[in-house]
């Protein structure tokens, strides 16, 4: 079926396919009978590797996908009265078509350089606390890593838990590629959720390979089972999850889930640095997990999509976007950086 | 993994695995790079099935379960002030956890004896239209095959949709078995749908070996493309489709949705022959599909289900519910029948 | 403006005008500014006017119609996957236009001989408790009258109280009627709400003669300020609140409350009794309150309502509902009951 | 009752009271029996005077509060999938504690100088028209006056309406001041609204010296009566509507609307122009309605508080809000504005 795949390019990681290590661990869950919504022993297997690596406290709730992992995570942590705060390039804002407004959630969005939020920013949102007129601050939500490509380093997230929970606040991430951010700080994941005070996580796996699988994981001892029934009634149980949770065990249970994350990372840094050089082109974010975002000619763009996919992130300044995947091949990195030079040459 | 496995039994059709052409076929489309989010071959390949099988006119957008496809289906179908009539025994009604009226739709249920509506029955409810007080009838909402195993004729279908649409109403299809249905009654499954005149369908994939897979068919030229909008919004838009679409495409290109519905009936037909003349059993409902009702002795339930995964149905009358698979093995039935016979003399 | 009014009659208890001491209450409030949202002295007043009925714990809410009291108290006792509980003819259920689901909330109906729900008629609702699949039962709403103008004594609502407070529930009433319940029981309206255990309840105010008054009164110290945000939110919080609380503490300061509860009760006993014993008349419920039902033939029925306005309650019986006020005139029962006579004979 | 006011002061206009006219009308209305939910003769007249005002195609429906007025309009005009472009300082966004979003609705929000939106300012939203992973912008809703006091000229509404409907959208005004924003215009109620193109209006009585009244008023003729529906769902279909259409037909049958608007009009310009020239006053907006912004030094205004109630609009940078109303006294603006100029010397 060669003839109906697309040109590996830049376009989104999860144009990417599946590992075959966990393409395996499917076809080895498909081994007669099991109990239906999470009563199978893969499930059970997941639900372990979770706790290893963030902590016994952890409970893993596998569902479909990345907008349900976020949305969910938000109706768990708050009221129908309370807003949650994110960067105003938030997936849950920009690209969710409503999904968290459609579930009764608002949205309080900062602006911030670099996808990154920090207590400073938040602060002035914290007026006309207990006025009824005004919805209710009551989670911060970040991306890790951000849409932008950048980390928060345990440090920062730690600062946000603090300040977070100093104001009767809960702090949640948006994990679909928090693999590449612990990858690229170079320490375990829980040093960035767990151990940093995070209360709750959507922790991604479709972009960093797997076939469909992300799980909301509660991390705070405060939250209980009950999300057992926002998932079924989000529409988000799956009957034979035995296939979704192989794929996240299959990640979680040995290193493939580093391995794939470094060499994602490592693809969008050889980018950046094969095309920093080149005239015409500004690199605009510091590349810190796998994705690079540059500014050049939008000719030179146009030009370039024809033969490589890839997106224009702001029609405004000629921003665009290109992503690595644990699949990007250094030589089409190499293919790529070269065609850059030559159109701008 | 063998002995992660648990024995094959009758507590639900969704404890089966994967059709190994099925599985072959995800892996298959493992390979390479593809748009996300539906923009891949693999979907368009599933796509020109379902038209092969509904009609021209029909539009597939597959989601993960049918959860999804019931609730997504009748938000497209409604207006927030009108209601979903189904029966009393419906899944949407019994066992979604609210999952419609999360999204903001009442159903109006209706008593049957054996699980399927018809005008007659609903005709009642048709009170006070256009009375602002009360919630609108505007979709009739019938599973094929129903949760208590029996099916409607393609008159008995085009009976009700000739019916709604005299009273400006709609008929929806919950299609979690719906090639079961179509395999009893010997017919394409375009006659019990798009030639019965239904308006809309959830096609069910995961009971009937696949994966996790269903699809939201709009069959009625009347209804837009505005679904893609509230699938994304339902949260329910796969970013890496082509793994959930090949599966589709997997079961209707060929024959495999028939060859599997048609062994899962038989082995209802044999379990329920097995037992028809065991003093204490009493089948409650036509065998149509692939489930047997009956009626035995709770004490009797409870033993045989220390061997046999299966489910009480109606705690209040002892009723208890055996569902096949498509991989239902004789021998399996042959062996619990005779448990049944045995624990009964 | 005598010509446009029409004439009195038993249609409903909302065709009714306002007493002339609660009219002048709100010309009264019309003294100069006041702090808007409830800040201002007549919503304190009306604040004590409830503690001094219902007890030191109680914090009324008011709002602008009974709809609302009944639907933002469902939101206020539930979470999204629980259930209310009620009687199939609960207005919340028949003549809300499906605002609770609207809100997000699944009702659970249970068929009553007259109106009354018992522990007896709810127990087997409690199906299923801790499976996700299900919607969990969390309130039993009752109306106090009920919709069939039957009462519930203190000892029976005490009986659902302690029920529901056994599995884990909470007791809301509807008390769209309330005045007129415990008129009827001759109790203090404590005895059938704070004292008999009931957790929050809808106290109405417009059907016993205001302009358009209701509140949410909680009751149990359980339930948090958190109203605040769910009325606010809800669309429920007036801007000019005195000319509202100015109605409901003119109601409840004196005993203007019982005298019209009782007036009304009287005229439908009155009712009742001047028909009782003519042929092919059949009162079909307990009168107990302010509305009498009753069958006889349907052209009778049309014949009278040329002349006199009221309800048929149900088309398939022929039952009808003859509803009294606070203000109707014991001659108009009496000529109405006449006419009655005179039809049938 | 005199002791339980407050000292009229420039807190808001919804601390003014009712106009002797209006209150007039209600006691007038308390005429015996009425048929409920807005099947009265107050009722008609009341859309006869809408009609007058806003052309023979103008749909008014009566609701309780602007809250609702706004949501209900929104809800009316968009597609859970269509979202709702507003300004930063819309009280939509900013003080209806997450109302809009609790209804399913998403706001997009854009910065202005002064509170007014224009075509300008919203087209950089207008980007990925037809991507289902975007909420499509489907109305324009803007405030006349605005939260800033400044107006809407009829051709900056006509440039909206005209942009909108080239774009496929629709034009909503949040009318909480309409009568304010017609007066300092000098033109009639249609000349800002039906005659400039605007598709539907929250037309504001309560602010304008009514108890607590407001409508929806459905200018377009392809906005359907559906509404009546939406408006019982959304709990705003008030029982004794009389009451509520008497005071909207009192206002808008004469010229009491154009009277009351003129003067607080005046009121907030004689206010402006007592304190122009005190040195550290510095008004902030155009002073075109019965508001007045301005910054002063944060002692100063909490010195002034102490006797006069008026909020502070900005704490950062200790802007405040005067608002005038119906009622306010000449003497007491100049003996306001004399405590500003005494305070700041």
């Amino acid at each position: 079926m060669d003839e109906m795949t697309e040109r590996p390019g830049f376009a989104s990681d999860n144009h990417a396919g599946v590992h075959a290590a966990v393409m395996e661990a499917v076809v080895a869950a498909n081994d007669g009978h099991a109990a239906a919504y999470g009563g199978d022993p893969w499930t059970a297997r997941a639900a372990e590797s979770f706790r290893a690596h963030f902590g016994p406290s952890a409970r893993a709730y596998p569902v479909f996908n990345g907008t349900a992992a976020n949305v969910l995570s938000m109706v768990m942590l708050t009221q129908p009265w309370q807003a949650v705060v994110c960067a105003q390039t938030a997936h849950l804002h920009v690209d969710e078509c409503g999904a968290p407004e459609r579930s009764g959630r608002k949205l309080l969005t900062v602006g911030t350089p670099d996808g990154r939020l920090t207590p400073e920013l938040i602060e002035p949102l914290l007026v006309r606390i207990g006025d009824e007129h005004v919805i209710q601050p009551r989670v911060v939500s970040i991306a890790q890593s951000t849409e932008l490509g950048t980390v928060y380093t345990p440090e920062a997230t730690r600062a946000l838990a603090d300040w977070a929970h100093a104001h009767d606040m809960l702090l949640h991430i948006d994990g679909a590629r928090l693999c590449n951010a612990a990858a690229s700080l170079g320490v375990p994941l829980r040093a960035i959720t767990t151990d940093a005070g995070v209360d709750a996580l959507s922790f991604g796996g479709t972009k960093i390979g797997l076939m469909g699988a992300e799980a909301v994981v509660l991390l705070s001892d405060d939250l209980d089972d009950s999300f057992k029934y926002l998932r079924k009634q989000g529409m988000q149980l799956a009957s034979k999850m035995r296939y979704i949770s192989a794929q996240l065990d299959a990640l979680l249970r040995g290193d493939l889930w580093l391995r794939a994350a470094e060499h994602a990372n490592a693809m969008a840094r050889r980018l950046a640095d094969g095309v920093a050089d080149v005239p015409g082109v500004r690199i605009t974010q510091p590349v810190e997990a796998n994705g690079v975002f540059a500014i050049l000619r939008p000719e030179a763009t146009a030009r370039l999509q024809k033969d490589w996919p890839f997106y224009v992130w702001d029609e405004a300044t000629g921003e665009v976007r290109w992503m690595t995947a644990w699949d990007t091949a250094p030589g089409d990195v190499d293919a790529f950086a070269a065609a850059v030079r030559a159109e701008l040459s």
